[in-house]
């Protein structure tokens, strides 16, 4: 979805709110000299910002001598994100102001509770019970972003696949909820999602090659490089659980055999405890993938030896597709983030640090830093909404909405 | 190596330039309407244009009823760039013109006939004799790119690895040469180099995501996205001979185990020839990797069944490491580039093709372009050449020079 950038486009919106973002207020002409832009240019850029809610003066001026100067800021409560992860057994629906900040949680039933329709009809309305909660009236959201496991067809708004979705496959997502609400709608990926939050809200550099490895039912990840999502050709990179860790291994449901995903991912986890009686029957464990496999986690960090050793068989995995990963993405910085971290992240993080540290391609050039999500279940929904002030902020970039 | 972009910055002469390149003859006019730079940013990127000799005027004007217009283009034989690709057995050395178009090719000696500075020697040597035998006076050379296999430190100019190169470890190769030129010197990978090369000579769309795979002694990879090089952190990404198809497979100098290159490279393809007495007799094969390696390709081309068996081994084994590869770039177009590709390149391409479009993960969303390299031995020097325009062109972007 690259797209040549000239100095008119949507990219300048990007680049001028994220300025006044970064620098706080921050005056036009500063505006004008840090942009190159011309003053015609930012005048009008910022015009629509404020009559979008985007950005307001903050009524200060400075005085150079010539003209005072008046001060832009962003407008953090005249807007708010909706960004809802829709997983297969609930979906964590979060409010977030201009700024990215949290303003609102809530779960909602997830894509496995009925038929695709139904379950749209019933996020629509609790969407909207949430904003009443909340206290904030619907002309005031920016839009709605839905983010699901890949593959997706953003363009469309379509899910492809994972199999736990498999009535939604070429179910029109984005379509069905837009008819619902009064907001614009986007789908994207979970994990690119998770990773533009991750970026946002821990202020990692625009100089840094940053990925968010994001392990829910399945294993994905995001890239950001110069600030901006890795898109590839149709937004479905960085599939780290569709590395093949084992050419002659299982099918996977990609038509690949020996994906990461089928080993280490929390419902192949779940399925090995389950098939030993003993942890099956201490750990209480279910058909409910992300309450069993807290239940193994915990019991790993616990340090009961069977349950750990899963834990580290998976997080091993994880470290082994994580080298060929970094061998190609020439990352230096690493996050993990959504729910299959939430408990035992630290097994996680040393595995791979260890596995990084002896064994990358570039380790002589540089360091990998690997570290956990501070929220690690929201950060997808979290993205989902940064994803919308992004949208909102630089119409054109990005996934389409259907408004 | 992302930076933020303004205006006025590099980029800007980078789109200029782009821009002359691609719309033929154009005005300044058409330029500032073309980027949404200012007028006087404009002028200012052409006058020095101009000045480095990159872009010229036509001396045709257009009348639009104002002032008339005067009409730019680019420069072609002006300033000249000399690439050289450093293998182990010798080392491809090219001249283009500003536009890319080879002027002259040689080869020289490669990096495996002595120590580091007796060979550096000799390369300067032999850049100045090539320069006297084409008639190019060396003040019109722009600059001298030397390309080899990864790690490398790019901003050192410095190669860490592989094994081959093991005496050039931690040896100042850009200094070294740049004490003996009188021109810039710079140092890449030369699989990025490739990338770029292709990328320029085959006029890929920017709207692409493309990856050139390049096969010599080793296998590595370039991606060009958005128009531009993806760097990483470090400039050593893609490194798709370090995709590890083997968690319990042999030990590879970069550290990991099971690595693709370990078992699909010439080297290996060439040693599990020379462990066959009929096959290594009937070929003559010998340590030069290159021509033993030709010769195997060769036989399998002509559908000698023990040599095709080889050949389409390593190609299937390429065909896997290339999907997860995919499916961590999302890419829509790979060429097959180096001379491992040179012979039996369609083997390759068919194995690759295969394998994508029945397994790729992102297959429903779009498919992937498997094509060969029209150059396959000489397109990571003339890459290497492509780097000192865009480096001339657009200083600060990229590898830094030494001069």
């Amino acid at each position: 979805m690259a797209r040549r950038e000239t100095a008119t486009g949507p990219g300048s919106r990007a680049l001028v709110v994220d300025l006044i973002r970064s620098s706080g207020p921050i005056s036009r002409v500063e505006l004008t000299e840090a942009t190159g832009l011309t003053q015609p240019s930012i005048s009008n850029i910022v015009r629509r910002l404020i009559d979008d809610g985007v950005v307001r003066e903050t009524g200060a001026t400075i005085a150079t001598g010539g003209k005072p100067r008046t001060l832009l800021t962003i407008n953090s409560r005249a807007v708010f994100a909706i960004g809802i992860q829709l997983g297969f057994e609930n979906a964590v629906c979060i409010a977030t102001d201009t700024t990215g900040g949290v303003f609102g949680r809530q779960l909602f039933d997830g894509a496995g509770s009925g038929e695709p329709q139904q379950v749209v009809e019933r996020i629509a309305a609790d969407y909207r019970g949430f904003l009443t909660g909340l206290g904030i009236d619907e002309t005031r959201v920016a839009g709605l972003s839905i983010v699901t496991p890949g593959p997706i067809d953003l363009a469309q708004g379509l899910v492809i696949g994972p199999p736990s979705m498999r009535q939604w496959v070429d179910f029109p997502l984005r379509d069905a909820l837009a008819e619902l609400v009064s907001v614009p709608v986007l789908v994207d990926n979970d994990s690119a999602a998770s990773a533009l939050g991750e970026f946002w809200s821990r202020q990692i550099s625009r100089e840094s090659t940053y990925a968010c490895i994001y392990m829910g039912s399945g294993i994905g990840a995001g890239i950001v490089t110069g600030g901006a999502l890795y898109r590839g050709a149709s937004s479905n990179p960085a599939e780290i659980g569709h590395i093949s860790i084992d050419a002659a291994g299982v099918e996977c449901f990609c038509g690949n055999r020996g994906c990461l995903e089928r080993y280490a991912a929390p419902p192949a986890v779940v399925e090995a405890g389950r098939a030993d009686p003993e942890l099956n029957e201490r750990l209480g464990l279910d058909s409910d993938t992300e309450r069993s496999f807290d239940a193994i986690a915990r019991a790993a960090i616990q340090g009961q030896p069977r349950a750990l050793e899963m834990i580290e068989s998976s997080a091993r995995q994880m470290a082994m597709a994580t080298l060929s990963f970094v061998n190609l993405f020439d990352v230096d910085r690493i996050d993990l983030a959504g729910w299959g971290f939430a408990i035992a992240g630290s097994i996680y993080a040393r595995e791979i640090r260890a596995a990084l540290e002896q064994r990358a391609f570039a380790r002589r050039a540089h360091g990998v830093a690997v570290e956990l999500s501070s929220n690690p279940r929201d950060t997808a929904a979290v993205g989902a909404a940064a994803l919308i002030l992004q949208s909102s902020l630089a119409p054109g970039h990005g996934p389409s909405m259907r408004r």
